[in-house]
């Protein structure tokens, strides 16, 4: 049994990123911890998930339907998971294990108004793969690739950010569904773990030119591109289309999205026949337990493996997310508390 | 029996259009009519199909797949409708009706290795339907919204150039499935007769603002739309889409569409779980005799009407051409010759 803490450490929004995230952007402080009214409860922290996403609302004015936007001087809000050390809520006993939106903190106190999510009993993989292969990052891939992007045998599957937590799953899932899988990433390091590690059939480096690369890598097009960042890649690939392709624009990542340009090229929706569709993780929810199911029988079968990018310590958390910004990481990136 | 005419008249293509095509464009030549060689067949054409498609191949270096680019001076590519006068292959017998895409011409003379299409005997109605609402035109509303758009009861489908040659179609089509349709075009009097002669439930005037007009014609979202123009106007509605949407890029008229800009909201398709999807219709052809029959029932049951704006003569060719891209059209625009 764990001591009762008397003070946690939290990262809070020192100032609002211009741009991708610096560290200098977060602060870390240290406050004390209150005594539980009734009805709270008292989470210790094991790891946090960091995700691109949550750089939406990092901005002034910023808030919408999902989220308020962050308040400077206040806690960072992210995915945590985290064991009920002491609870004053009567749905809540010690040792429940819980997944939820909450800030970058190693304690949290919570009313359980929050999104709170139980993990299951028993587990069916460690706890940590239900913030990412077990978790929205997992599961987009998952519903993206399935209900989607729909891939046939022999066809190939396009993966954007093919290293992130998304893109690692969904190549790998595109080959267990019988496709071909080509990924973009970039810097040779990466490149190469995407074929050794992943599976990935070829790879595209986005620091270079793409279009040979798209036609050398896809000679017979992109019967479905599984889309992580928008943008230019989006209008160029575009272009390399097949007949009948299938555009997947990911509901965990394209929320931040918000292009400066659009692609130009729509008109080729037309003339290749293809459809482009966004889709939410969040929405399916009834559908979780058996997607999850699945998932983790590949994983325990050594079909799927689930990369990550783990670094240790509360000091680390905000360093973790800028990582993402400037793809140091290869699969999901995760803090150990 | 027509008297073998010795000379005929052909709109050909007197410079390359700049942005919108101007009468000046095109001019009218006589020239005389050869005797026919063996495979080849004379038609006297009926009716000339007016297409905004077809300015697509007027640039220098346009062509493509479908069609080369036309040439100065040469007769301008359209869809006609004729019937063989004199035949010397053995296919093809006088009196036989053919729809084709042939020049601009009173007559024409072929090896028939052009896309002829037999009308069928009988036929299911007034001949001339066959280039618009048993056509083309008819057949790409019905597809896009049948397939693509597939709206429910109840749900709004929103139709851009509401009042062109698919759009006076797709919006009844739409209330036939049981859809509320809006319109967008402009002007009081088309405006007015989209919901007079068309039935449209509210109307939507492209000429002033947009977002407070969506918000008020379709208070629950826009659940389809029928896009036929593409561009700016497309930006705009996917801010205005329901949860669910289906956005239909329509084949009949986009091909010309290649914007100067892209949309950059396409993530709101993430947000709002919507599908963007482009379509063909010739790719289709073993499912239109039975698409065709139903609009023919649809027709003759008078749910369904057909406008035109038809002008006489091959004189007015070009003007019904140049009419379209003025917005001078409601309906179908044909000439008779």
């Amino acid at each position: 049994m764990t001591s009762r803490p008397t003070c946690t450490r939290s990262v809070v929004l020192a100032r609002r990123p211009d741009g991708n995230p610096v560290p200098e952007d977060f602060s870390l402080i240290e406050e004390a911890l209150p005594a539980l009214n009734d009805g709270e409860l008292l989470l210790v922290n094991e790891f946090v998930s960091l995700d691109a996403g949550f750089r939406n609302w990092m901005d002034e004015d910023s808030g919408d339907a999902v989220l308020p936007a962050m308040a400077l001087g206040a806690p960072v809000m992210g995915l945590v998971l985290g064991t009920v050390l002491e609870s004053r809520h009567r749905d809540f006993e010690p040792g429940t294990r819980l997944m939820a939106r909450l800030a970058w903190q190693e304690h949290t106190v919570t009313d359980a108004t929050d999104f709170l999510i139980r993990l299951p009993e028993p587990l069916e993989a460690d706890a940590e793969h239900y913030l990412g292969i077990l978790g929205d990052t997992g599961l987009s891939a998952f519903f993206g690739l399935r209900d989607i992007g729909r891939p046939k045998d022999g066809e190939t599957v396009l993966v954007s950010a093919a290293a992130g937590a998304v893109g690692s799953i969904a190549g790998q899932l595109a080959r267990i569904m019988g496709a071909r899988a080509v990924g973009i990433s970039s810097g040779p390091e990466k490149l190469e773990r995407l074929k050794r590690d992943l599976g990935y059939d070829a790879v595209i480096d986005r620091r270079k030119p793409l279009p040979d690369q798209l036609a050398s890598a896809c000679p017979e097009g992109v019967d479905v591109y599984f889309d992580n960042v928008g943008g230019p890649m989006l209008e160029t690939v575009i272009d390399h289309l097949a007949e009948g392709a299938r555009v997947v624009l990911c509901g965990a990542v394209s929320t931040y999205g918000q292009a400066a340009e659009g692609p130009k090229n729509l008109f080729q929706l037309v003339t290749r026949q293809a459809a482009m569709s966004g889709f939410l993780t969040h929405t399916r929810a009834e559908e979780y337990p058996e997607a999850r199911a699945e998932l983790a029988r590949w994983l325990k079968e050594g079909k799927l493996v689930a990369p990550e990018h783990r670094l240790q310590g509360i000091e680390q958390v905000a360093q973790a997310f800028c990582d993402l910004f400037a793809g140091r990481n290869f699969g999901k990136t995760l803090v150990e508390l």
